[in-house]
């Protein structure tokens, strides 16, 4: 496990339990040692790692760092066997998925491009949804890892770049209902209604929504601790404006959301949760968010 | 029942089912005989069924026509008696619903603010959710018409008014929800997956919402036979706006929904499903939609 955040770190943990011997490895030294201590086994770099393992998941934040922990400086591919598999899982732009698809080809080499959904406390729990495409071989070889760490895999293909195509678009989606749920909110706060009983009453509601019922909490707890930051969704809903604008396609709503994240991270919001977006209505209006007695 | 469209004649249905005698009038003669022929009465204008009445459900399309049907030539409030009550249902501006409760007032009457969830198909069960404000004693004269169209009531305040502020936001989510959907059908289209593969993964995905599960096998089928209809959602969306307008509050993400369903009714989508809102994306696109193989 390349990438031991909280997604990644959950990840290891479902395969320790399964009885893998894994190896993990991480630019923070605290995490690999955390690790260590729920029953892995700390590498030092990508490298180290790849000389120990036929497979490797890469959960690291960004297309970037995927790059560089498979091709960069003790990256791990050049450490690795002919006939090793890469599974992507970070969320990735489809066509960088596509390409590196093709890269590690080059090197003899198998990817399943297999983001997940689900969160931190699925992954933590190996009840992660997998929406993965990828050949044949790399499903084969994948398997006993996906049935550890994932309650659903989707195969949607024999290429890479469809796995993160539908993530993209799951993405625009959950991006969207995240920016409406603290829209909607804010606009019940400003007009008198309390946002408890909103929530009671939408999530009954034909206006429900899966991140409604799931981030409209932490607003009425006043509770910000990041599960997923604002700066995924800076991050992921860029993926998808890059996506279409790369196929000439409008967003007119996902971009609208976009913003909305951007204004967040502007106003010193990009590391809390992602539902802090509704801080940017707070300081256009000056509403009362719930738990602003307590700060 | 004032107001005999797809939710009036469902609502009514309900009531003669509970064993009430129900009144009905309509503009269009055709619903009224249909209402008759479903064991109700029919009413030639809201004055002759105000005459019977000591309840009137108000079911009409907007603000403008509960005013008519109220207080217009041949409305049914001069004709009631002291001490009725008007059960507004309809989606209204919270601000009219407030000045409403006055008005009534004036004329010895009573007005619960009531607005409804759930749809045509729940309308014609008897199991609706009912978003109600407004004094004890209108809940009191309300209650038997309720239990009889409804699964679940809220009570949320002894104002008219809040009802409609709840429906409002409802339908900011409900709205934004459709909106999003159809972007990202045909994103993913455009993208080269495959619609009903979206449809499936993204459902059980983090990406999900009540409308994106309802709606989107309207596009799958390529049928836009209209539940609820593009001018709905343009007039619905356009109280949201006025409302936060009223209040000095932005709305950007509302706000570019609302431009989607103008822009389908702008290209002559206006009468069709709500979520032919994809066709605006198919006009700009070229994208093909599932069915138009067969138009």
């Amino acid at each position: 496990v390349i990438g031991l955040g909280a997604m990644g770190a959950g990840v290891g943990r479902s395969l320790v339990r399964a009885g893998f011997t894994v190896y993990g490895c991480d630019v923070r030294s605290a995490s690999v040692a955390a690790f260590a201590a729920d029953g892995g086994t700390g590498a030092a770099s990508p490298a180290e790692l790849g000389r120990h393992c036929a497979i490797a998941i890469v959960l690291v934040v960004n297309a970037k760092q995927v790059d560089e922990v498979l091709f960069g400086h003790d990256g791990c591919v050049p450490a690795m066997q002919r006939g090793s598999l890469v599974i992507a899982s970070s969320t990735i732009p489809p066509a960088f998925a596509e390409a590196l698809g093709e890269r590690l080809g080059e090197h003899g080499m198998l990817l399943l491009d297999a983001p997940l959904s689900g969160g931190v406390a699925r992954a933590g729990d190996g009840t992660l949804t997998v929406m993965a495409s990828g050949e044949p071989a790399a499903f084969a070889a994948a398997e006993p890892v996906l049935d550890a760490i994932a309650e659903r895999v989707y195969r949607l293909g024999d290429q890479p770049g469809t796995g993160s195509k539908v993530k993209t678009i799951n993405q625009l989606l959950a991006g969207v209902h995240i920016a409406a749920a603290a829209e909607a909110i804010a606009l019940g706060i400003r007009a008198g209604v309390d946002p408890a009983v909103l929530y009671d009453v939408i999530s009954a509601s034909a206006g429900s929504s899966w991140m409604f019922q799931n981030r409209v909490p932490h607003i009425l707890s006043g509770d910000y601790t990041p599960l997923s930051a604002v700066n995924i969704f800076v991050k992921d809903l860029g993926i998808v404006l890059d996506t279409a604008h790369a196929l000439t396609f409008p967003l007119p709503v996902a971009a609208a959301a976009h913003q909305q994240f951007l204004a967040a991270a502007a106003a010193g919001h990009g590391a809390e949760d992602d539902v802090a977006v509704v801080k940017v209505y707070q300081a256009l209006s000056g509403i009362d968010l719930p738990g602003d007695a307590a700060m």
